[in-house]
C-alpha cells in the first residue's frame, strides 16, 4: 500500500452539524470554504446539512464546484483581472459569483462587468491581502470604486483573521475574534458612508469560528478546516484530537534501530511541508494516531524531504516494525495534504 | 495569467550536457533522477546526452517513465515490500528495475524475485534512509540477505549524501564528498567479504555531482535537481543564476503601499513550503528574476499561505505595478514545484 488520505465521514459530518447548527443559532449564514478538501463528495455532506453556498480560493476550483450543480461561489482571492473571462463564463452559465477586490482598478473592474456580487477586502490585522480597516484614504478610494456595481448585485466586505492561527489558546483566539468584528464594524461604517450603500460582512477562519458562539455584525461565516481539523488547529485549541477527521497512512520502508527512526514512504509531496514545533523546539510534520485515536507522542514525523519521513520510534516500536507495515498520522495541515492526494479514500 | 512553471530550455540542455560530458571524462555512468521535473519532455532531452538509465523516487513516476519507453530504472526509495507486484509487472514487460534495501527481510524479497537489479542502501552520514557504512553487525546482515540474487542481476550498494544541502560553499561541499567516497568503498570492502561479490557503488546528489570533477571507485551518479537548479543549489554553490532553468511566472493581484508588499496569486499549492534563511534570518520562499535575469534581492516572497504570496517591493514598485501583471519568481526547490505543477511551459 503507498501513502493513502482517510477521511473519516462520521466525524466530518459531525463537524460540519456541529458548525451548520452553530451558524444558525448565530443567525449567520455558512458559506464554508472548500479549499481544505476540494471534494465534492463531502461538499455534498456540506450540502445535507441546508449549505448553499461555497467558498473557493481559485477559478479552476470555482468551476469544478459548478459543474458539481453549485450555484453560489464566492472566489476568496483578490480578483486576477486576466481570470475575467473565466468568471465571466461561470456567471453565465448561472453561477452566481463573489469576486475580491482590494485595490479600485480591481473593483471597478469587477462593478463594471455587472455580472457579479463584490466583495471588498478589508485587512484587520492579518497583513496579508486588503486594506486595512483603519486606513482611511485607502478603503474610502476602493468603496469609490465599486460605485458602479447594479444594485441587484450583492456588495460586501470581507475579511480573514488569519493570524487566530498564531494565536495559541481560545481566549486569544477570541480576543481576535472579538477585534476583527470590531474592526469590520468601523470598515462597515467608513465604506457605507462613501457609497450610500450597506455592505454585507464576511468573515470565517477555522480558529475563531470554531471558539466563538456569536458573530455580532456578521452576515456570514467562511470556515473551511472544520470539516477535518488537524494538528494545528489542535495545537490552537480549536478542536479536540477526537475531532479530527483526516488521517494519513504511510508505509514503513526502513528501520533505523541506530537512529531510533522509521523510514516511512511519505514526504513533502505528501503531506506538504507545513508544520508546528514541538515543547523543545523540534519541527514536527506530523505525529501518530494510535489503535486506540490517540496521539502518539514517542512517534513524531520530524524529517521530510520528497518522498521520504522520519518517525521517532522507541526500541519496542522498532522490535516489532517490519517493512511494509502502515503507520497512521494526524498530520500539520489537512488543507494541504487534501491538495497533494487527490484521492481520498473515505472510511 | 494564473501560475506558469517557465522551463528554458536552452539552459536545461546545457546543463545536462554539463554533467554527461563530466560523467563520460570521469569514466562513471550518468543515471539521472527524474524526480525533479516528471517530465517526458526533460528526459527525452537527457537521452539526447546519451543517457539510457533513469532513478525515480515512487512506483508510478517508475510506470510513467517506462511507458515511454525508458527499460532501465532504479527505484531509489527503499522498497515497499506491498508494491512487489507492481514491480515484478514491469519486469515482466521488459524493464530492469533497480530496488533499494536497508532491511534484510526487504533485501531477501528483492534477491528471492530473481527478476530485480539489488541496490543496498548505505547511510554514509546524512541519517536518513540506508545502514551506516561503519555499521559493520546490521551491514553484514544485509548483505547476507542477498546471497537468493541470481548472478546476472546487477548487485550493488547506493548512497545518497544529502547533508551535502546543509553544507555552505564549494570546499564543504567536496569535503563531504571525498568523505562519502571513502565510506562508500568502506561499504564496498565489508559487503564483499561476506557476499563474495564486488558490488556495484552508485553515489549521487546535485550539490556534489556539480562541484566534484571525479567520483573515485564510484560507477554510476545520480543527481537530479542538475537539470533545472534553484535558489538552494545556488545557495550551496552548486550553480550560478544563469543556470537556473526553472522560473514561475505569477500573477500580482494586491497591492499593500503601507506594509511594502506584493500580493501574488502563489502560495504552498505552486510552491511548496520550502524555504531559505536570508541575512537577517527572515524566511524566503523565492526571490523575483529581473528583466535582465539577474536576481533582484529587493523582492523577495517573505509570506506564503495556501494561495497567496507576499513579496517585499519597495516604493516605486509598488508605484508602478498593477493588477494583472506579473512576475517572474526563482523559487528555493524546483522539486516539489514541479511535483505541484505538472504543466510545464517551455520556453
Amino acid at each position: 500500500m503507498s501513502v493513502r488520505v482517510l477521511i473519516d465521514e462520521a466525524r466530518a459530518r459531525a463537524n460540519i452539524k456541529r458548525m451548520a447548527d452553530k451558524a444558525r443559532a448565530a443567525d449567520v449564514r455558512l458559506r464554508p470554504h472548500v479549499k481544505t478538501h476540494q471534494s465534492v463528495t463531502i461538499a455534498g455532506w456540506l450540502r445535507d446539512e441546508g449549505v448553499d453556498g461555497i467558498t473557493v480560493s481559485n477559478i479552476g476550483m470555482a468551476e469544478a464546484f459548478a459543474a458539481d450543480g453549485w450555484r453560489d461561489i464566492t472566489l476568496a482571492v483578490p480578483m486576477n483581472p486576466n481570470e475575467l473571462p473565466r468568471c465571466r463564463e461561470l456567471a453565465e452559465n448561472g453561477v452566481t459569483l463573489g469576486l475580491l477586490a482590494d485595490h479600485p482598478e480591481t473593483a471597478a473592474a469587477i462593478a463594471a462587468a455587472g455580472a457579479f456580487d463584490l466583495w471588498l477586502k478589508i485587512d484587520v490585522g492579518y497583513g496579508r491581502a486588503g486594506v486595512r480597516w483603519d486606513d482611511a484614504p485607502r478603503l474610502e478610494a476602493l468603496a469609490q470604486a465599486a460605485a458602479a456595481l447594479p444594485a441587484d448585485r450583492t456588495f460586501g466586505i470581507l475579511t480573514h483573521a488569519g493570524h487566530s492561527y498564531a494565536a495559541s489558546g481560545p481566549d486569544a483566539v477570541l480576543r481576535i475574534h472579538r477585534e476583527s468584528l470590531e474592526r469590520m464594524a468601523l470598515a462597515r461604517e467608513a465604506v457605507q458612508a462613501t457609497t450610500g450603500r450597506a455592505p454585507r460582512v464576511s468573515v470565517g477562519d477555522t480558529p475563531t469560528c470554531s471558539l466563538a458562539d456569536t458573530f455580532p455584525g456578521a452576515d456570514e461565516i467562511r470556515p473551511g478546516n472544520f470539516v477535518l481539523y488537524d494538528l494545528m488547529q489542535k495545537r490552537i485549541g480549536a478542536c479536540r484530537v477526537e475531532d479530527i477527521a483526516l488521517h494519513v497512512e504511510a508505509p514503513v520502508v526502513g528501520l533505523r534501530p541506530d537512529t531510533h527512526r522509521l523510514v516511512l514512504h511519505c514526504g513533502a509531496v505528501h503531506l506538504s511541508k507545513d508544520m508546528v514545533r514541538d515543547a523543545v523546539g523540534e519541527t514536527v510534520y506530523a505525529v501518530a494516531v494510535r489503535d486506540d485515536g490517540a496521539l502518539d507522542g514517542s512517534r513524531r514525523l520530524v524529517h521530510l524531504s520528497q518522498e521520504h519521513g522520519l518517525l521517532t520510534a522507541d526500541p519496542d516500536t522498532l522490535e516489532h516494525v517490519r517493512p511494509g507495515d502502515t503507520v497512521r498520522l494526524a498530520p500539520v495541515h489537512a488543507c494541504l495534504v487534501c491538495d497533494l492526494n487527490r484521492d481520498l479514500t473515505f472510511v
